[in-house]
Order: structure tokens, then C-alpha cells, then sequence
């Protein structure tokens, strides 16, 4: 009998994760993964025996994906809204990641009540993308929670995440590239220094559709720009970097 | 007899800019333009009929170029030091350019003295890359002074450019990568908000070496990241993009 029976509900679904033989529970109603995720945990440099915090973590994905990519000894993610976190929870235990991953339903914004100031190595976040109120056309589904910033600001995902991290420690963001003025300019005036920035495009000859960015809390200013990550080497067919970060 | 007899001084040379027949007096002593020069002239866009500044223009390279590329209509630049201006003069009496392109001797901090504020559609400048101090060596050759910010720093060059240009005109920089934060964020912090941004990279496979960036003064804050620009197909061969911004 397969771990998952007794795990799935109604209109959920379980995908291979290629990595550990790791799989998550989505539940296409709410919101999938997508490849944002994975580039993440590629991009995300953790030592071994790290305290890493995932916000915004949904459906777990992060979490499950550092576990399998990491030696961190602990992992926490967490998410405001309880459906999320419940899958992200059943995802854990079945896998059997219980010791070193533990999902919390919470704020961002009370993140530092929840776990202290300072108390981790590494915090990484695939936040929502959309400035609220631009194009939002249902603003209570819990999809427009995942794509649109109703509950949390950009600024205020910086802040809270430095303040989330030990001096020294390292912050990594996904996001859209027309928001970098605004995603480097705050990580700077948050003393949350820029340090890496690479950029993701679909093909060589594309504009980007992602950028990725690491800060180091109380760091000195030098961002090294990244060679560029590009997705399609041609139509349909995925680049060995791509193919080699999705563990195929 | 060539028209160049009798404007070139000992030391000099002649360049061929590929562009009209114009060409370009350059003293190898002081600085010779790079390649930094030429991207930035394909990637300013200027209106017909503009008033287009350049910033620490050198020996004139950007507005030679500009004046080939463009119909601005009146194309000013601003050199600080005298031997390089006297050599940025000639060249545009060589070109026949006297009447569209002017030469000034002065100090970016004395411009909106010089010229007025807001009286201008388009400014561009190649600065000095280096912070001052950082790895310099001879703070006096006029060499110096082309990289390293002995005169003026990058938030200086921001704001007396976004005072320079009218509400709603663009400033077109080239830069490195490794201070992308901060040119970003002194743009948008200056009102000069950044909305165009181009990564060169040698290869596609390498990082970054240059960062075209666009501020639009007082506009709304939207950055586009454009494709990437790759200078070279294979060891020595340009790309097709670059053979058509150096109009080969």
C-alpha cells in the first residue's frame, strides 16, 4: 500500500519531486509549483548543519526541495493560510522529513514572535509577485494570496527576513525582473547587501521572466552578476544547467 | 590633402569610427574609448530633434556617435579636462559636426550652471567605474581620472544629470555590473526612475561585464529587462548584434 493513501483529499494530487524520491501534495485549486521553486532551491547556497526558514512556503515545496538538496539541519517553513499548510504538513510526513522539517501556520509578519530575532542561517522566500491591487480581479482565493502581495509588501518580506536572520546570514528571493529596482534598492537600505543576482531567461535571444538574488544581512557592498540561466536551449528542449537543477 | 593635417598633435592617432566616415581623434596615453562607449550609443534611444547632453564625454566619442545614430538636433558635451576636450573639439571640426555638436570644458557639478536645468531631452555618460581610492594607483594621470570617481561619484553623476534633463526625459548610463545596486537605487531615490536595464555578457556562458540602464525622469517605477547582449558567437567572432551596433 503506497504512504500516500490516508494522506490525499479530494481534488489533491501528488507529484515526483526527481529528487530523493521526495513527492508533494498539490492541490491544483490553490496553486502549483512552478519552476520559480526549483531555480530557487538551485540558486540557494546552505552549509551543512544550517537553520533555514522558508516564508511564503505553500504547499511546501522549498522546504521538501532543500531537505533533499541540503544538509541543513533544521528546516521551517512558514505559511498564513491553513489549506496550505496542511498539505505541506501531510507532504512532510510522507516523505518521513518530520525531524528535520516543521511547517508553521502564521504571519510573516509575526515571524519573529514565532521564532526569534537572529536565529537563522539561511531564509529564502518565492513570494508573490504582483503589487496588490494591480489586475486583481478575486482578491479573497487563495490563489491571488500566492500571485498578488494582499497580506505582505516586498519591503516588508526584506525586513522581516532580516531581522529573521543571524548577522552574516544569507537571504534568497525569486522574483519578476520588473521589480529589481525595488527588490535590490530595499534589500540595500534594509542592510540586507545584495551579493548574487542572476538572471533567468527562457531562451538566449529572451527578455528575462525571473530573477534570482541572495543577500547577506550587515554584507559590504558588491553584487557579482551571475552568468545568465537560460531555460530552452531550443523549442520544448530544456538546457543541461535546467535539466541538471530539476535532477532529471 | 587629408583634412585631418594640422589637428593632430604629437602622440595622437586617428580612428576610423565606421559611422558617416567620421572619425575619431584618441590619444593613447590618456584613454582610448572601449567598447562600453559604442554599446551605450546603440542602446540610447533620441528623438528627432533633440537636445542631448554627454556627461564626461572624453575625447567625444558618444557625441561623434550620437550624431551619426541620431537627428538630435543640438548635442552637448562636458569634459572635465582640458587635453581631452581640446582633443574631443578637433575631432568634431575633422567630422564637419561644428554646427549640431559642442564642446564645453567644465565640471558635471557646475552643468546646470552651465547649460540650465531641465534643458535637456537626453543625457548619457560613460563615468569612471572605480570608487575612488580602490586600487588607485597614480590619482593624478589623466588616465585616472577616465576610472576611477576622483571627481565626482556615481550618486553625484545621478542627480546633476536628472536636474539637467526635463520632466519626462531620459539619462542612458553604462556601468558595471557589481554596482548595479546602487546605480538602481540612487536613480529611483533621485527620481530618475530606472526603466530599461541590459546585461552585456562576453558570452553566454559568462558573466556580465556591462550594464546599460535607462532613467526616466519622474517616471512610474516598471523596470523591463531587456534580452541579453552577447558580444561574442565563438572565440573572436562578434555576434550579428554586435557587427550591426559597430556597423560593420
Amino acid at each position: 500500500m503506497d504512504r500516500a493513501d490516508g494522506l490525499l483529499k479530494d481534488g489533491e494530487r501528488l507529484d515526483d519531486l526527481e529528487r530523493n524520491g521526495y513527492r508533494l501534495i498539490q492541490n491544483p485549486s490553490y496553486f502549483c509549483f512552478g519552476m520559480d521553486a526549483i531555480l530557487l532551491s538551485g540558486f540557494a547556497a546552505v552549509s551543512d548543519g544550517a537553520a533555514l526558514l522558508d516564508l511564503c512556503t505553500g504547499n511546501g515545496i522549498i522546504p521538501i526541495l532543500m531537505a533533499a538538496k541540503s544538509k541543513a539541519s533544521r528546516i521551517e517553513g512558514l505559511e498564513l493560510i491553513e489549506e496550505n499548510a496542511d498539505m505541506a504538513r501531510r507532504s512532510v510526513t510522507l516523505n518521513g522529513l518530520g525531524e528535520r522539517v516543521h511547517i508553521t501556520t502564521g504571519d510573516v509578519k509575526d515571524a519573529v514572535g514565532i521564532y526569534g530575532a537572529s536565529s537563522f542561517d539561511v531564509v529564502t522566500a518565492n513570494p508573490p509577485y504582483m503589487i496588490a491591487g494591480h489586475g486583481l480581479k478575486n482578491p479573497d482565493g487563495i490563489k491571488a494570496y500566492a500571485r498578488h502581495e494582499i497580506a505582505l509588501t516586498l519591503k516588508e518580506l526584506i525586513e522581516h527576513a532580516t531581522r529573521l536572520l543571524k548577522p552574516g546570514g544569507s537571504a534568497f528571493f525569486v522574483h519578476r525582473p520588473f521589480r529589481l529596482t525595488e527588490l535590490l534598492g530595499t534589500m540595500h537600505d534594509t542592510g540586507l547587501e545584495p551579493k548574487r543576482m542572476r538572471l533567468v531567461y527562457p531562451f538566449s535571444y529572451s527578455e528575462p521572466t525571473m530573477v534570482l538574488v541572495s543577500g547577506v544581512r550587515g554584507g559590504k557592498p558588491y553584487l557579482t552578476v551571475e552568468k545568465p540561466l537560460i531555460i530552452y536551449a531550443a523549442q520544448d528542449v530544456y538546457t543541461d544547467e535546467i535539466r541538471e537543477i530539476y535532477g532529471f
